[in-house]
Parts: structure tokens; C-alpha cells; sequence
């Protein structure tokens, strides 16, 4: 089956734009599987903001993401968005859905097939629709996020840009939380380990939970030793990583992926994350990093850094989360798709 | 034509059951359009929550209203309501929207017409979606509550039902507020014109607006002359109008149609409305009711409250917001949209 000549379409979602300036993961992904998919010669249109960059075609009715126009009722961004999308399903052999539950609703009306890759359920609540629409392909990016209900064709991890991050033989003397701030990603459980370490610490990311911030994070903050130098774009995450000892990811619920995990691994940096979730499907504990269970071994770990190969850490993302082997992955996924749709005729 | 062969769909919100236990204008106006057409003797099938009640066929995939069971994420609720609807769009001739814009996203992607009632615009956003389907078949609730980009078939005034309304030829002694507590609504206003006229003041309905209530108005309440008597359903709303001596409806925006003015003027119960909106199209000033423009305009107004003719009003309502009334205005569009239909074939 020669899959290259049928026409893909990939629907990012339009929170911000693809891929974001700082934050925006899901975006960032979707991103990358485009231009993958662009690289490997396949004609891709990519659905997302109209401020979208991409070597695909772009096709958008949202001027900008909606969490950088607040003037939007994102359901209504949201909607319109998706049927724009949806009313040109003919035009393509496959939609490739990276937004979330809502397209699924539009599946059963369009004749195009649609894959569902589930970057998380924000909520139990969700999960009524997924459910619902069982007879949809979906895609988990990592074993540990899946509902046992649902049916999945693959798990297809993440794939980051490697040209964006440099590789780092020589460790930098910070410790460093990088993220959204938000209890979930245990950022007041860095600022502990930092404390006990007596080691400086560097927070950044996007302020989610503001009350989280001001109250459990603010009262450490400082200009030196413990300092917030918030979201940071690629170019800032890079330099980010010349400064860093090692990432601490204390998530404090089960992660779902983990990006922040391979890109500082792809700088040949260590991580230390919390044995939730998809960390030990990301990390290989003991060679690019430590899974630990509480704030004493994350602070044991910090001890146990020198022992890491810096060069693993970047080999082990080369081998395993490039959007190059992203794209693989999800080529095999439609091809799949596309015999079983032949099957069905 | 036959019209009366076709197959009609109606799709209810499900914030709330149809017909609603309290509050819940859209269901209730859902509702009594489903009754309607199948005391008229047409093919009615009802989208709504598991527990609504109707003569039509009921079909339903939501347990509850979103609203009754805060377990539900609204998003959630919604899509798989419309969509479950829009799955089945091939059983009926036409589907009668009365849920609001996100539906129209689903239209293009199904063969059967679709009519939306526009109930309100809950925020000027919503009109991007409005705007972006002007191939929809629309029909407002009022004149004054149309946007004016917008093609409309017509306006149908909300048809309410009469015999769950006594008509009361004696007036009580108290003035009434009745509606959502909000801002909009003007409650605060009712309470000021009460005051002034040292008349006892019942406040009805559900509170939509926590901190206007506990800032604005509960300290004003107390267990004689200015209370708050909670929710009501249609019956004890036939009570309440018992003692009514006048409606307040002090509203600070546009009103869209007004329906507790009709259930009011049916119970026999002049009504004093701001002059804002759809007011004037629901109140024969002078004759029903009065418009006023300001609380001191109130005042007079409910000085002036044994002039109207409380036969008058109910007449009124009979001859123009009955469920009958409303029943054949939509068969009129429901023939329009079929005629068209017809010609595009």
C-alpha cells in the first residue's frame, strides 16, 4: 500500500498557537507530528490558529489562541474551529485528531476516518464521551495513561525538535523546576528539596493556579537562591538548560507523559520525577535520571547525579521520543487505520 | 403540502429537565413547543434529559440536568446530546434547535434542515458562531432581540401554558418579583420601589448570583415586609399570584421576550417592566401594564395599578403568547423551511 499519497489533516487544538511561544504542549506536539509528517513527504494540512507556523498548509478561522485573547469564549473558538475542520473532512483520507473529546462528537457525521491521540483526561467527567465513541481509533502517549475501556491501536510517545535543544556535557550547578505551576506538578515539593539540599533553584513556567503561587511558592521566592523566572520560549529553555544540575519534576499525581522530561534529557541533563504514571515508561531510573517516591529520595537522588552518563540521557531521547520516531510510529498507526477502512468497503 | 407528515425533532437544553421543576426558561419554552405540535398531531420527537416529561417520544442520553447533578461537566453533557440528536438526523424532516449556537456547528454535516430558536445572546462572542451560519434557518423570541447581520424566517413570541395559570379577578396586597436574582433582573430596584411605596415585596425564583444576593439584597430581607421565598414551581407560582398586586420586573438590560410578564398578565396580574427590550412587545402600556424608565417612574406606576383591567390581560396573553399561538407561528416557518427545501431540490 503506497499510504504516502493520502492526504492528512491535523487537528491541533487552538489554546494557543501551533507550536506555542512558551507553553502549550498539546499544541507542540501537534506541531511536530506536522512537520514530521511533512518531513517524510506525506500532504498534510495542518488545522490550527491562523498565527500557526507550519511547512504544511494552514487552514484557521481562530485569529489567535484563546488563552492569549481572553476576549474569546473558548467553547465558542472551540466549536467553530472544529467544524471548520470537520465541514472539509471529504478533502482528506484521514483527520488526525490532537484536540481533545469534542471532535468525536462531529466523527459519526463526516465519512473521513478520525484518529484520536489522548493527551489527557482533564477529568473523570471526560471520559463519557470517549466512551461513548468507542468505534473511534484511539492513540495513548503512554501505557500507563489509558482507560481500560477504551480501545487503543498504539501507544505513540511524544517526539520532541532535538535541533532546538543543545546537548550539555558539562552540568550547570542549578537545580531547576520547569513546567506549568500547579500543584500537580509539584513545584512547592522543588523548592523543599532545594531547601534541604542548600542548592539554588530555578522555577519556570506558566503560573496556573495563581492562588497556588501566592500562597505556597511566594513566601520562598527570592532574587537569589530560590528564584521564578517565569514561562520561557525555546530559545530561553535552552539557555535554561546550560544553568541545570538536574530537573525536578515532583508531580504529585500520575503524569501523563512528561515533556519536560525528554527535553531536558535531549540537553543531557538528569531528571528526578516521582514514580507516577508514565515517569518510568519516560525515564530509565538509575541511567537518565531517578524515580523516587518522596521529597528525602528526590533530595538522596540530587546526591546521586555525577552518576549519570550525560550522554545516555540525550541518546536514550534520540532513540526513543525524536519526532522522527514519533512520526514512525504514527505512520504504522494509519496504516493500520487505512487497511481497516479498506477492510470495512 | 401535507406538512403534517413530517417528522419533527425538538432539541431541549439539558441544563434542566423539560418542562423544568423551577427555573428553566428555555426548557420550559422547549417543552410547551413539543406539546404543542403533538396536541396539533404531529410526528414529535423530544431530545431533552432522561427525566423530561412529554406526550412526544422521549429520546434522551443524559441523566440529568447539568444544573440538578454538579457531578457533570456542562461541555461534556452537551456535546453528547447534540450529538446523540445529530446521529439520528436522517429520522426526521426537520430538528428544531432551541439549545443554543453549538448545535449549529453540527448542521452542515446533515442532510436534515435545521430551525434554531435563538433564546437570547448570552454574550456577544456567541455571535461569531451566529454570523459564521447565516445559511441557518433563524427565528428570534422578540423583535428587539435580533442582531441585525442575522436573516431571520420570523419572530415567534414564547407560548406559555395557560391552564397551569387561574386567572384572579381580586388583586392581592403584595408587589412580586419573579425571575432569576440578577443584577439583570433589577431585584434590587424592586426592593428600593417597595420600600418607597411601603408596600410587602416577595421575592421568587432562583439565585443566579450569590454575592449580588448576599451584598445587595439580604440585608434588606427579613420575615414580613421584604422576603425571599426561594424557587418556585408552576404551582406554587399559581399561588404566589393569589397575592400579587403587581409584577416587578425592574429589568437593567435588554429583556429578550420576558416570560414571567405573560405568566403574570395570565394570572389576571398587571405587570411593571422597564422599558428595555422586548418589554413593550410582551405589555400593552396602560392597558396590561406600564413601562416605566427609572423606580420613581415605578412608584407612579404602581399607584396607578387599579386602572388595568385584569380581564384585559389575561385576553392578551390568550390572544398572543399561547402555547397555541406559538404553535402555529412555527408551523408557518416549519412550512416555509419545507418549501424551500423542496426548491433546492
Amino acid at each position: 500500500m503506497n499510504i504516502k499519497n493520502k492526504r492528512i489533516a491535523v487537528l491541533s487544538p487552538v489554546a494557543w498557537r501551533t507550536p506555542p511561544r512558551a507553553y502549550g504542549a498539546w499544541e507542540t506536539v501537534a506541531g511536530n507530528i506536522t512537520e514530521g509528517l511533512v518531513k517524510h513527504g506525506w500532504d498534510v494540512t495542518l488545522f490550527a490558529t491562523k498565527d500557526s507556523i507550519t511547512r504544511a498548509n494552514l487552514k484557521a478561522v481562530i485569529e489567535k489562541g484563546y488563552e492569549e485573547d481572553k476576549t474569546q469564549i473558548p467553547k465558542v473558538s472551540e466549536c467553530l474551529h472544529i467544524s471548520f475542520c470537520m465541514e472539509q473532512a471529504h478533502k482528506f483520507d484521514l483527520i488526525h485528531n490532537n484536540f481533545d473529546y469534542l471532535p468525536l462528537t462531529y466523527s459519526r457525521l463526516i465519512k473521513t476516518p478520525m484518529l484520536t491521540t489522548i493527551h489527557g483526561f482533564s477529568s473523570p467527567d471526560i471520559l463519557r464521551v470517549y466512551r461513548s465513541y468507542k468505534d473511534a481509533y484511539y492513540v495513548s502517549i503512554s501505557d500507563s495513561d489509558r482507560d481500560s475501556e477504551l480501545p487503543y491501536l498504539a501507544t505513540v510517545y511524544n517526539g520532541i525538535e532535538l535541533s532546538n535543544i543543545t546537548f550539555r556535557q558539562k552540568a550547570g550547578d542549578k537545580l531547576v523546576f520547569l513546567g506549568r505551576i500547579h500543584p500537580d506538578k509539584g513545584t512547592h515539593l522543588a523548592i523543599e528539596v532545594a531547601k534541604t539540599c542548600g542548592m539554588d533553584l530555578l522555577i519556570a513556567g506558566i503560573i496556573q493556579d495563581q492562588r497556588y503561587f501566592d500562597t505556597l511558592l511566594k513566601p520562598h521566592l527570592n532574587d537569589s537562591t530560590i528564584q521564578y523566572v517565569g514561562p520561557v520560549d525555546p530559545v530561553q529553555r535552552d539557555a535554561l538548560f546550560e544553568q541545570t544540575y538536574t530537573v525536578l519534576h515532583l508531580n504529585t499525581i500520575p503524569e501523563r507523559f512528561g515533556l519536560v522530561l525528554a527535553e531536558a534529557m535531549a540537553a543531557g541533563v538528569p531528571v528526578i520525577a516521582m514514580d507516577l504514571g508514565s515517569c518510568r515508561e519516560v525515564i530509565i531510573d538509575g541511567q537518565t535520571g531517578y524515580l523516587v517516591n518522596n521529597v528525602n529520595e528526590a533530595v538522596e537522588a540530587v546526591a546521586k547525579i555525577d552518576h549519570i552518563d550525560r550522554k545516555k540521557c540525550r541518546q536514550h531521547v534520540e532513540e526513543n521520543f525524536s519526532i522522527e520516531r514519533m512520526v514512525c510510529k504514527y505512520e504504522n498507526v494509519y496504516e493500520q487505520i487505512f487497511r481497516m477502512e479498506a477492510s470495512k468497503k
